[in-house]
């Protein structure tokens, strides 16, 4: 018989997917340049050209080396690579012993909650969160539990994570820069956060482990760097993707990292190999290990986001929205105008503004948007934005 | 706390490993030339120079495409693809709807479970079988139990499996051509097996799922070609892997079919949709995809396998042991001299022969080659096995 909750998810269908599909129908009526499609997190800048140089490089030298199987942690010589690159960046001694590689940021984290959660435990994560969390966390058995959002800063809500932080939590998921907000958690945030999580563990006398989703950490506005959670508790799990630093998110290629100050951090990347046997994991493509070790200090080129980010924040604010402004990413948060941002979304629909409502991250009142897109069309969304403001909301 | 189980699989090392690490020991001593290493079952010939053209091709051409999101259940064309090309050579309707793109054989594997068994739910078997099938149903909850072999041909041991086949039995996995004992399922073999599903299916009054997993389809001897177990039973879902056809096992690059005859076939595949997003599966990488979309009517020169089993097989019962011929992969099975296959192949090391003990495949008493090397090398160890033999046996 067919497993009843896989049959039962297909019915729950994303809110984002939806708006998406609906972009996409829209675009086939009156050219998809004319839908403002803010739905979706989709690098929209090409690789670094050496990206592709590396690449044919690898597929045209000794192609069985290239294409051969992968320690079941990973390629040593790219494990090596990536602890080097993290130790130099993040002054923790990180070497290939903490390294895993995996199949981008969904594969470490689907590792991550099996290291530390038995069904039934809880996972806490702040609001606003990237929704897939909820199949990723609650697939495993383990239950994910949201603490509220504090709006004002899209920092932590502190007093509410206390509370929520009872005996069952065996692991804090968060993520910054973060999806949807586009906040990076400040050294304050991740202070707090790690005295709150060291007095907790030792009241509890069991460990709490920090699980760190990392995909944004390159995209950083002003000149800024993201403060790295791992120096702020040693019980940190760092997962990374390439996808958006490198606008490669289909080859999903990417590492977990536990902290070399974590007690057992060895042992727990040799307990992700079998992990991945129970999960058909069993390693990323070999030429993308080979390839991203190759890119450590290389990104795409991200300016367009911050380009984005910037015109976007500009006129939100000039109409008059609520918005903390991004420190990264490719996201912006706004307050909707009216207390149900669906319904505020659905009008904007007839603007062919794609916008996602924040329900979806456990923030309503709040909308999406998605900027990784073309300046140009950025620019030709904002006469729309203030037509849908002023017809709708004046 | 970190999770007990997974620590526990740590201390449980591989047989195939141990050897494997053995070998590339000895090779540091007297060179790797000199170690006739027979332990593992990676593809020795390189990949088809059109899919390096192929490949060179999609990195090149609109980057952002090659390198971008693939849908949750594979990228549309290429589904479409392994569709037409599976009807055209199996004669069943399969449309891309039946497609499902995963990271090899073992990512295809890890959906089939889940979609058709609960925890504690029985999967059967036949030895000898590939040891991964282990931890892979059992860290699912569900348990994999073993048919023993049937010794004289390596085909199914039909009464056995009758006996076992009791109504917690939700799934049947068979390998053909199967590792490790080279041996193709007859036509006959699959027919009696697709009787006997149908016949208990309607007598426990649920389906019975067939998994069949095919990563050696390709690679078959004397001009035949493999049955196709999809064709003598409806409920079938078929993974394959391109790994050894292609020679490109590191590219965790496969696809689960799910038989178009089955009910709910469409079902089951966007099912998988969902468990990826449990297990963090979420799709193999979309350049392989792409190119493996390309290569369907090829393979890597696989002619060295059938010369080096003529080989082989012929040095073997030239020198008295009993081998079932292998019809097909690279692997031959035969049985050891004594009784315990673990003495006879710790007495192999000797003559720097590594062979693997038929225990780990469910067959005690025989023993695996896997020649998936350089026919030169083959023809060297043929005078350390009779050394072998002649002094340890005569």
């Amino acid at each position: 018989m067919l497993v009843q909750k896989y049959k039962d998810m297909l019915s729950a269908k994303s809110v984002i997917r939806q708006l998406s599909e609906f972009a996409t129908a829209r675009g086939q009526e009156i050219g998809y340049e004319n839908v403002f499609d803010y739905s979706l997190g989709n690098p929209s800048v090409p690789v670094p050209q050496d990206l592709t140089f590396t690449t044919i490089y690898y597929v045209t030298t000794d192609t069985q080396a290239t294409h051969g199987y992968s320690p079941s942690l990973g390629i040593t010589s790219v494990r090596e690579e990536v602890a080097k690159s993290l130790s130099a960046r993040f002054g923790l001694p990180y070497r290939k012993e903490h390294i895993f590689m995996t199949a981008g940021a969904a594969g470490a984290l689907a590792h991550a909650f099996r290291l530390v959660t038995e069904p039934g435990d809880e996972v806490l994560t702040f609001a606003p969160f990237f929704p897939e969390y909820h199949p990723y966390v609650d697939l495993t058995g383990a239950v994910l539990k949201v603490v509220p959002p504090d709006t004002e800063t899209f920092q932590i809500n502190v007093e509410k994570f206390r509370e929520m932080l009872t005996e069952r939590v065996m692991a804090v998921l968060i993520n910054t820069p973060n999806n949807p907000s586009g906040v990076v958690y400040s050294e304050e945030t991740l202070q707090r956060l790690g005295d709150i999580l060291r007095e907790k563990s030792e009241e509890f006398g069991h460990d709490i482990y920090l699980i760190s989703d990392e995909p944004y950490r390159e995209i950083v506005f002003d000149g800024e760097t993201a403060p790295c959670p791992s120096r702020f508790y040693d019980n940190t799990i760092m997962c990374y993707s390439f996808s958006k630093a490198l606008s490669l998110p289909g080859e999903r290629i990417g590492y977990l990292a536990v902290n070399p100050n974590c007690r057992d951090a060895e042992l727990m990347v040799n307990m992700c190999g079998q992990i991945s046997r129970g999960i058909g994991h069993n390693c990323p493509a070999s030429l993308f290990q080979l390839v991203t070790a190759q890119m450590l200090n290389q990104t795409a080129d991200l300016s367009v986001y911050e380009t984005n980010r910037n015109i976007l924040y500009k006129e939100l604010t000039d109409l008059g929205f609520t918005c903390v402004k991004p420190g990264g990413t490719f996201y912006i948060f706004p307050k909707a105008l009216e207390e149900d941002a669906k319904v505020f979304c659905e009008k904007a629909l007839k603007y062919d503004l794609i916008l996602v409502p924040g329900d979806t991250f456990g923030a309503p009142g709040y909308f999406r948007m998605a900027y990784c897109i073309d300046t140009e069309k950025v620019e030709r969304s904002l006469e729309a934005l203030r037509k849908f403001v002023k017809t709708e909301y004046r």
